[in-house]
């Protein structure tokens, strides 16, 4: 029995990590569970799950789920250290990483000081402190093991050949619900359009990134760190199938790819059960059935948030942390329909354009850098 | 510098063989050559690439080349046992067996038993003998690589996987020069027609094998060797661009595949440096330049020859002998004009219904088997 804890478990990755889990009786205990403020939904799978703790970054929520629990119940923790507490206890084999955002990156950075595996499905937490989290990985000796569909294929890619040997990585992207929209569009295109995700079913905010092209370059930035790659070796390729979720090219040109069917499950549970694989059930993918599988190269002219990733990268230090802040702020105001689509992009660049890099030294540190970038395209978008 | 015999160094793979070791300066030294009967082509490749010994099958080649070479040229030596010889040099660490057809059999068997590792491009070795060869390899400690491309990229999407948790091979096909010819016309296709292969430069054998499918039928009998897999789990994919390599699926749905150039110096590269790749310099694979992959399930209907594979692999012991010989003389008298192109199949199935397995013991009696099949096919053809 693998010993899990679950951060972000009322979130996309954390229900789909918790089903993976009911599917596969006997080998995971998940012995605790955090969130940010849903109590209802922690409470109902604290109820099924059985965890010894549970945590809620709020909390009012924190106190509404001791009430729903009862005395009964598991000890349940507050704020961000109780969460990061669920994420280092003494208890657990892994710390699945699943709360978005820049506030994931706490919990992340606590699970990887107490030496715990990490299965990591909040990118923040390598495009904000990704150079310092991997090292500090390296010196606790906790493995670092990608949830994301794109750096999971590419880790399964890269098991069994020699990192030396790598040309490039290729990263593949759907392109997104927009990816046919033509330029003169792209400014009247609304809320409900952009989050239409043609293939994968999460979160809002990542289903923006994914229409602007962010989520890609993001994507570039968290394989930097997490497979040590210089980031002109990362290519995006768009895929609109999804189903080759990414590839890595060697020197002699040979290329491994890993496909599936768009099903978060796969990566989650190649993640939780690794070094082993899990007989999920999932529909296999067929090829035939599909017919074709298709791509073409990224338009940086329409979708111009990815080269952005790149840029970051190039200044270093904390530029990438202030492009997710940045991020985060421009994608909210879109939501909320105070900015165009096409501003999102362009907010970003503005604030890159205004940074100043500094080395990260620490989780504070590069939250800081973040926020940085969330106030200044804030001001922007005012 | 690993040093390497080429046994059908005058033949399509040998000679690509040979471009790879004249494209990498210092990573091989070529002690031996051997071929059938092109003594003047082996002559030539012998000045170029100076081995110490070399061979040819044929004595009055082998007397030719003693001739072109003089007294300072290599030691000649002639017929099967010379072939065999060099296959099994002491100062060899990799024999290349890229004879063709069944004559690569006592040579493949040489190198093994010598416990050289052997770079296996001659599928008959195992359709003939597979199971004798692969428990001899195992015992001698002799490593076999795959040279085939799709076994090549079974060989890499196994690499770093655990083969217990491998749920299916996806053994991919062009579908061959005769994929879209309609059914009611295939009898009408003439030798020209079936020889021109849309993606690979091979020998007229298999391009005829690639146009009836029945190259794919022994390709699945190989891999069921090489990989000690059930053939119930092993499909074949019609793809026609011949980009995906081949794939495997995993218990989790997860399925791992090798792309590449259709460029056999590729897989050839592969197994003569393994573990290790080699910088070809060939041009890469570009996805978003080629646009689309496209698949499709094989028709039994049209190209029924494939499914004689795994009917011959459920009777066992010599019956894919039987139908190797069966095919070899078949695809003979279809060139020859002797007979059209939907006899292939039927000649063979023909065959392999009159045949008694027995267990194969030796490689002499592979060798048997298989040439009961091809006169049961001859007698049939005419």
């Amino acid at each position: 029995m693998k010993r899990l804890a679950i951060l972000g478990s009322t979130g996309s990755i954390g229900v789909q990590a918790l089903d993976v889990v009911a599917r596969t009786p006997g080998r995971f205990e998940v012995v605790g569970l955090a969130a940010g403020r849903n109590a209802e939904r922690l409470v109902e799978q604290a109820r099924l799950f059985r965890p010894a703790v549970v945590a809620l970054a709020d909390p009012a929520a924190a106190r509404r789920a001791r009430e729903l629990l009862g005395r009964d119940g598991p000890e349940v923790l507050e704020g961000d250290a109780g969460v990061a507490q669920v994420a280092s206890l003494a208890e657990i084999d892994l710390a699945l990483a699943a709360i978005s955002g820049g506030a994931g990156l706490r919990s992340t950075a606590a699970a990887i000081e107490a030496g715990k595996a990490v299965g990591l499905a909040n990118k923040e937490s390598m495009v904000l402190a990704g150079e310092l989290l991997v090292a500090r990985a390296a010196k606790k000796g906790a493995p670092i093991l990608p949830v994301d569909s794109e750096h999971s294929a590419i880790f399964q890619s890269l098991a069994g050949h020699n990192h030396a040997e790598v040309r490039r990585l290729l990263l593949t992207a759907s392109g997104g619900p927009l990816r046919q929209v033509a330029a003169k569009d792209l400014d009247a295109v609304t809320p409900a359009q952009a989050l239409k995700h043609p293939n994968w079913s999460m979160g809002a905010k990542v289903t923006i990134d994914s229409a602007t092209l962010m989520n890609k370059g993001l994507e570039v930035i968290e394989a930097r760190w997490l497979f040590d790659i210089d980031p002109r070796r990362i290519d995006i390729l768009v895929h609109p199938e999804s189903i080759v979720h990414s590839m890595v090219e060697y020197i002699d040109g040979s290329v491994v790819a890993q496909l599936g069917v768009s099903d978060m499950r796969g990566p989650i549970s190649y993640a939780l059960a690794y070094p082993e694989r899990l007989r999920l059930d999932l529909p296999p993918l067929d090829l035939s059935r599909l017919g074709r599988l298709t791509f073409e190269p990224p338009d940086p002219a329409r979708f111009p948030a990815f080269t952005l990733a790149y840029r970051a990268l190039e200044m270093g230090g904390s530029a990438p942390a202030a492009l997710s802040g940045a991020d985060e702020a421009a994608v909210a105001a879109f939501l909320a329909g105070r900015c165009s689509f096409s501003h999102i992009a362009r907010v970003c660049e503005e604030v890159l354009d205004a940074h100043v890099p500094e080395r990260i030294g620490s989780v504070e540190h590069a939250l800081e850098a973040s926020e940085w970038g969330r106030r200044e395209a804030e001001r922007r978008v005012r």
